[in-house]
C-alpha cells in the first residue's frame, strides 16, 4: 500500500473510518510510520488519535517518535478530553513541552482539565462543546452550529447559557431541525436540564447518561456554570472500566491486558498469590495448634477442605452481591442496619441449611450422628461468618474511603479459610468425647 | 399532587424527563397509577414506557391493569425495539392479545422482532430509523426528516438505500446542518458503511458501536437489505448486561436483583452452594481414602487448606482472564494452540515460584526439608493443574457452544480442591518415608 504511490494512499486511508485508520496506525512499524507522519498532516492524524485507548503504554514513545511541534499540533486537534487523557498518561516534561508548542488558550484549557481528579466528570468532560444564548431564534442557532460544527465534540445538543454562563436550557439539533426558523430558542428549550457537577464520580454520571438515554451531559462548576460536557461515548468507557476493575477485583488479577506473554500473566499474578499465601500460613500454623487433636481424631482432617470450600464460596456470593450494590450509587443503597441485619439472616439461613445437609451425609456416610453433628455445626458457623466477611469488608473499605473491589474473591476465601478452621476444631474440641467415643 | 388538578398535574408531569416521569410512574400505588391512566393518553405513557427496563418482573401486572386496547396503544406508540422487549418477557395470549389489537403493518413489524434470537443484532434492533434515497439533496433530506423525526429513535444518522433497500451509504445530521442545501447526497455519503448482521451476537455489536463511536449501527439481512437500526442505548445495556453475567459467572450467584430480602438471597445461593457440597464430599471421600496415611503423619493434615486455598486462588484468576478474553470477542483471540501453551507456561511458571516460597517456609519452620519439599512440589503441580483447568474449562465450554461465564468461580475452586488433594497426598506417599523417617 505504501510504496510511493502517496496520493493513492491519501485517499485510501482518508475514506476509512477513523477507528480503522488507528488500527491500521498500530499495526505499522516505526520506519512505516515514519512515512505515515510525512504523508498525515497533524490534523488528519488527530482525527483519529480520538479512537485510540488513553491508556496505551507504547503512547509516549509514538508521540515522541514525532516532531515534538508535530505532535502538540495532533494534541490540540484532538477533542481535548481525549488529548488531556493522553497527556495524564504522560511524563511530566513531556507534558510541559507539548503544552508550551500549543497556542496559549489551548494550552490553558488543557492545563484546566488535567487538574481534574480523573475518576471525576471534570476529569472525563470535554470543554468541546457548543453554546449559545438562549435569545436567538432557531434559524440564527442553526447557523451558528454550522460555523462550530468542526470544533464541537457533539452538534446533536445544544447547550443555552446566559450572559454570565450560566445554563439555562438546552435544545436538541432533532428540535431545531423540526421546529420553525423563526422561533425563539427560549420558547422550545428544555428548561429542566439534568447536570452534573465537576466534582461528581465518574461512575454517578456514567449512569445518568445511561438512565436518561443522553448523548450529552452538562456538566457545571461548583458556580453552577456551564464548564464542559460529557458524551456518551466516555460513558461507555466509564461503565465498561468500573465492570472490568469490579471484576478483576473478584478475581484478585487484572483482567485488563490479555493479551500478553506467559511471563508477563505470571509476574501480574504471583504477587496476590505469594501475599495469600502468608495468610494461608496463618492458616496452617493454626491446624498445626490442633496437631494433637488431630492425631486423635485423624477423621477430623477428613472434612477441613470441605468446610473451607463450602465456607469460602459463600463468601465469594456475598462478597460479589455487595461489590455490586456499593458500584451501584448511593440513591440506591438502603441503610447501613438493614444491609447488616439482611446480610446476618442470609447467612445464617444459608449456614442451617448447608449445615443440616451436611450433617445428614456425614451422618450416614459414617454411621455418627455426633459427628455428622459436629461438621454441620462447623459448617452453619462457618458459612454465616464468611458471608458476613464477604459483605461487611466491602463495606467497611467502602465507608474508610477504598475502593471496594480491591477486597477481592482470593482474599476472603483465604481469610475465611482462617476463620473456618478455627470454628471447625473450636467446635470439634467441644464434642471430640461424643464421637470418638 | 394528585388530587384533582389534572390540568396543573399534566403540566407538571410532562415538564419531566422522560426517565424521571418512569420512576414517578413505578413509584405509585395500583390505585394511583389507575387515575394516571386516566389523565395521560397512551402516547404520553409509551414516550416514558421506552425507559423502562423490560425485564421487570411486574410489567406484565401493570400492563393487565390497563384496558387492553390502551396497553396496545401504549406498546405501538413505544420504539418498536422496546416494545418487543417487553413482548417478549410476556405470556403467548398477552402478546397474541396486544398484537391483535394493532394495526396490522404494525403488529406485523413486532412480529418480525420477535421472531429474532434476543441475543442477536436482530433481537435488539429497531425498525424506526430514516432511510432515503441517495438520489435527494441536502435540502430535500432535511425536510424529509423533519416529517420522520417524531416516529425515528434518531435522526442522527440517515441511511440512503437503493430501490431494492440496499444500503448504499450514511450520512449524519451533522453533515447534513454542514452542507448547502442544493448538494446530492450522494456526493458527501459516507459510502464506506460499517454494518452488522440480523444474526450477528449482541456482545460483537456492542463492541462495534462501542469502537467507532457510533450512535447507532445499521443492521442488514442475510440480502444485504437495511431492516434496522442498533442504538447506543442499546449497546450500553449490553456491555453493562454481559459484564454483570461474567461478574455473576464468576461468584456463582445472580449478582443483578440486589435488593431483595434475606430469605429470596439465601434461596439464590443455596443451590449452588448445595452442589458444591456435594463435589466437596468427593475431596472429602478422596481425604477419607488415604486415612491411615494421615494417621501416621498427621502434620499432612495441617497443609490441606494451605494448598487447596492457593490453588483455588490461581484456578480464579486463569478463569477471570480466560472469560474475558472470549468475551472480548473473535477477532482478538489469538490460536487455540498458543492459548494452551501459554497457559501451561503460566501455570508452571507461577506454581514453581509459589512451590519454592512454601518449601522454603515449611523447611525452616518444621526444621525438616523434605517435608518442605513435599508440600512444595504438590503445591506447584497443584497450582499448575489449577491454572489449567481455570483456562482450558472455559474454552471447552465455549468450543461446546455454552456460555463460558457459567463455568463459575466457586465450581473451578471446588474442583481443584479435588485435583489438589490428589496430587498432595499422591506425592506425600511417595515422599513419606523420607519426611517422617
Amino acid at each position: 500500500l505504501e510504496n510511493g504511490e502517496t496520493k493513492v494512499f491519501r485517499k485510501r486511508f482518508l475514506d476509512m473510518h477513523f477507528y480503522d485508520q488507528a488500527q491500521f496506525y498500530l499495526s505499522l512499524d516505526e520506519a512505516q510510520r515514519q512515512k505515515l507522519y510525512r504523508v498525515l498532516n497533524p490534523h488528519e492524524m488527530g482525527d483519529f488519535f480520538d479512537t485510540i485507548e488513553d491508556d496505551l503504554p507504547q503512547m509516549s514513545d509514538l508521540l515522541r517518535e514525532m516532531a515534538p511541534q508535530y505532535a502538540a499540533d495532533l494534541l490540540n486537534d484532538m477533542f481535548d478530553d481525549n488529548a488531556a487523557d493522553i497527556l495524564e498518561h504522560l511524563p511530566k516534561e513531556d507534558v510541559n513541552r507539548y503544552l508550551s508548542l500549543m497556542s496559549k488558550p489551548d494550552a490553558i484549557e488543557l492545563r484546566k482539565l488535567l487538574h481534574y481528579d480523573t475518576e471525576t466528570a471534570g476529569g472525563i468532560m470535554t470543554t468541546d462543546f457548543v453554546s449559545l444564548s438562549a435569545d436567538l431564534s432557531v434559524g440564527q442557532a442553526l447557523a451558528e452550529l454550522k460555523r462550530e460544527a468542526a470544533e464541537a465534540e457533539t452538534i446533536y445538543y445544544v447547550y443555552l447559557v446566559d450572559a454570565d454562563q450560566l445554563l439555562v436550557g438546552v435544545i436538541t439539533l432533532r428540535d431545531l431541525i423540526v421546529n420553525d426558523n423563526h422561533t425563539k430558542l427560549a420558547d422550545v428549550m428544555t428548561v429542566n436540564v439534568i447536570t452534573t457537577s465537576v466534582h461528581d464520580e465518574q461512575a454517578d454520571v456514567a449512569q445518568k447518561i445511561r438512565d436518561y438515554n443522553f448523548i450529552a451531559l452538562p456538566v457545571v462548576d461548583d458556580d453552577q456554570k456551564l464548564v464542559g460536557i460529557i458524551t456518551v461515548d466516555d460513558a461507555i468507557e466509564v461503565i465498561d472500566d468500573e465492570a472490568s476493575s469490579d471484576y478483576s477485583g473478584l478475581a484478585g488479577v487484572d483482567v485488563d491486558d490479555v493479551s500478553e506473554n506467559p511471563f508477563k500473566s505470571a509476574s501480574k499474578r504471583l504477587p496476590w498469590l505469594i501475599t495469600l499465601l502468608f495468610l494461608g500460613m496463618s492458616t496452617a500454623t493454626l491446624i498445626n495448634h490442633y496437631e494433637s487433636l488431630l492425631s486423635e481424631a485423624s477423621i477430623l482432617a477428613v472434612f477441613i477442605s470441605l468446610i473451607t470450600g463450602t465456607a469460602g464460596n459463600a463468601g465469594t456470593q456475598s462478597l460479589a452481591v455487595a461489590v455490586r450494590r456499593l458500584a451501584l450509587g448511593n440513591d440506591k443503597k438502603p441503610r447501613l442496619f438493614k444491609l447488616v441485619f439482611g446480610e446476618i439472616l442470609t447467612g445464617v439461613v444459608t449456614g442451617v441449611i448447608t449445615g443440616l445437609t451436611v450433617m445428614v451425609i456425614v451422618g450416614i456416610w459414617k454411621q455418627n450422628l455426633m459427628l455428622g453433628l459436629t461438621i454441620g455445626l462447623a459448617m452453619a458457623a462457618a458459612i454465616t461468618v464468611a458471608n458476613l466477611a464477604g459483605s461487611l469488608i466491602p463495606m467497611l473499605m467502602d465507608k474508610l474511603g477504598f475502593d471496594p473491589a480491591v477486597a477481592s474473591g482470593p482474599f476472603i476465601t483465604t481469610l475465611s479459610d482462617l476463620t473456618s478452621v478455627l470454628i471447625y476444631f473450636s467446635i470439634a474440641q467441644l464434642f471430640i468425647r461424643a464421637f470418638i467415643g
